[in-house]
């Protein structure tokens, strides 16, 4: 008897059909005696036909008017999923972000989750309801409606779980867990059935599709058990994101990934002064944009050159902001190359491993694969390669990782 | 230099090619130096295609879930009527009922407004912005969200303009005013320039679709001239709803209307004792059954024959509820008459001028057309006819007080 917090996802809701299985997952814990908090994403494709409803008004985003416009899309499933459970004679109630509230900062449309309020939920489950929250979305301290960016509504499930002290959070979504690599690319792929905070983040931001950041994130720091389960392969036992890194001792590496659609900028004569590379930083960071990998490496003497990754859709905004501040931050040239892919391994403790690296780049030589960049951490090395490469790359490396005796 | 509210309806913004003209409309207030409250209505068919989903999940309506539902469509329309003023540089921002806050009771479906808390518009006027409110939605003292029940966007937006204290509030709609009569059914209808709150009340509740019943009750109560226009023909000059009667007095009659869908209910035999017929109603008015017109007919000398009219749609749930209470009403026998339509003329004073019953009387008679409920009021005489006859009727008497030199 405790609280279990379930979140499914855009394709586990997206019909009437779909919403039936969802109905089945909830009431085999009503029926545990379990207290049932719901999160729910917008309904298949309908963020997206929002915002291509959005495109037709204005090719630019005003953020406050986007949040109101696509949280309607969370707001849709929760009714109709509190609908169905009361047709099916269980006590349900939908709530919008703002009605809980969970608070958020104000920035609109990526915006950050600072408080959930628990009393309306507890009183809710305590006067026995199923609790259906609508996922991917808050509200500011000034009353707007604030969204969480894609896939925030891993992000609102597992930090109500951690507001509610809840027993574990499973979600579900149309895969069965967690993969060593893309199964689509990959076909003798293995399904990892335990991970940890760390790697699981790692997978994330690495372009696995499967958690959000953030909401890993969050478990990780409230120590909530994750469970990546399907929502249609019940016989699947799925992945458990924790802490407990000891499964995971025996192996080398959990997995291989791919992030396409990178692009990279290199500042080329950087003044070579205390503050410049910060002011470089914060000025993207300002704007937005995220960075991913950065490599600094020394030219002349009075100027340095820094290449760095960012996504390719905020390629031509960043490229513009470092044009009007060419000459405050006394660059000489700005060099760019799209259509790149970072392929990445991630496990624990391959910094230890001297092999582990060496057996990367050996994969990718022996498939005549080109490396533009590479970084190192912890738990991870990632390369970029051309875009064409990336899948024969994740093939390759996955192949001499878990395909290969020898080893 | 004052607040003018404007409501836009469903048909108003069903395309971004209509927003474009109510953005031309406010923006042409703006440039008045006027400040603009716009309140919008879902787009088009939105509401419909909800409900139609809705019912896919349950033929039963859970109220509270229902509400959470429909009102999505009015945040879609704020949402885009936002961005396209603010991408023609205009200060634009959207707000939801419970932002504003829109207080109402809990009567979900068919709230009503309590209270309206005028501080963040008034703060958002006083700062340079439009504001672009959604209609027909509120919220209630237990931050769930209400609706208004259809064409509740008219309602929004007098309460508005009364909170305000606004100017005036202009109806903009797909007919460019009130016509004597509907345009598809008599060919020689004439618009009215002016009529009272109290008229347009009786047109409103007898089926002229023009404006919504409770919008009207409030103008009168603040007296906010209310203006009907059209979105689309910019030269007409549409119809004001004021107090000022005096320009009526030239007219005897202002209108013909009909409205379809009316099913008679006959209560033969019912106890002729006092509290009788006080029980019928509360009970019926405890299940939120509208009951329009009521006749009552002596019978036996100890009982007594009363008949009513409701709503087709509230047709089956009333005789449901009859039959349950028949014991309890000691009614001997409950009958109903489907498809008939009540067929009305409005005007101020009708009931001091006798010629007036007798000319619809006559020209009902004059077209063979059975009449089988008859009722009056100060500003309006109704008959029931049936629904194959109505259009007929309607004609008939449009020809005989609006065409005719000798009347």
């Amino acid at each position: 008897m405790g609280i279990i917090v379930q979140k499914f996802g855009g394709s586990s809701v997206a019909t009437l059909e779909k919403l039936e299985k969802v109905s089945e997952h909830i009431i085999e814990e009503i029926n545990k005696k379990n207290q049932v908090v719901v999160v729910v994403s917008a309904q298949g494709k309908t963020t997206d036909r929002l915002i291509a409803e959005e495109k037709e008004v204005t090719k630019k985003v005003y953020p406050r008017e986007h949040d109101v416009l696509v949280s309607v899309g969370e707001q849709i499933t929760i009714a109709k999923l509190a609908m169905l459970l009361k047709s099916k004679n269980y006590n349900a109630v939908s709530l919008c972000g703002w009605q809980i509230p969970i608070l958020t900062d104000s920035n609109y449309t990526n915006s950050r989750i600072r408080y959930i309020h628990n009393e309306t939920i507890n009183e809710y489950l305590r006067t026995g309801n199923i609790v259906i929250v609508a996922g991917f979305q808050g509200i500011d301290e000034n009353g707007n409606i604030t969204t969480f960016g894609r896939g925030g509504s891993d992000t609102t499930a597992v930090a109500l779980a951690a507001s509610l002290d809840a027993e574990r959070c499973d979600i579900f979504t149309d895969v069965d867990g967690v993969y060593s690599a893309d199964p689509r690319i990959v076909d003798t792929v293995k399904k990892i059935k335990t991970i940890s905070y760390e790697e699981m983040l790692e997978l994330s931001s690495m372009g696995a599709k499967v958690l959000h950041n953030r909401c890993v994130e969050i478990g990780k720091k409230y120590n909530i058990p994750i469970y990546v389960k399907s929502t249609f392969e019940r016989k699947s036992l799925g992945t458990l994101v924790t802490n407990k890194e000891s499964f995971l001792e025996d192996l080398t590496i959990n997995g291989v990934t791919k992030d396409d659609y990178i692009s990279r900028i290199t500042i080329v004569g950087l003044e070579n002064k205390i503050g410049k590379t910060y002011q470089l930083f914060k000025l993207l960071s300002e704007n937005s944009i995220n960075v991913d990998i950065i490599v600094q490496s020394f030219g002349e003497h009075i100027t340095k050159d820094i290449a760095f990754t960012v996504k390719m859709n905020d390629l031509a905004r960043t490229l513009e902001i470092l044009e009007e501040n060419k000459e405050k931050l006394s660059a000489k040239e700005i060099l760019h190359s799209e259509n790149l892919s970072k392929v990445s391994i991630i496990g624990v403790g391959i910094a230890n491993k001297p092999g582990v690296a060496a057996s990367m780049f050996e994969a990718l030589y022996e498939n005549n694969i080109n490396m533009h960049m590479v970084t190192t951490s912890e738990i991870k090395i990632s390369v970029l390669v051309d875009v064409n490469d990336s899948d024969l790359a994740v093939k390759a490396i996955h192949q001499k990782f878990f395909e290969t005796e020898n080893y």
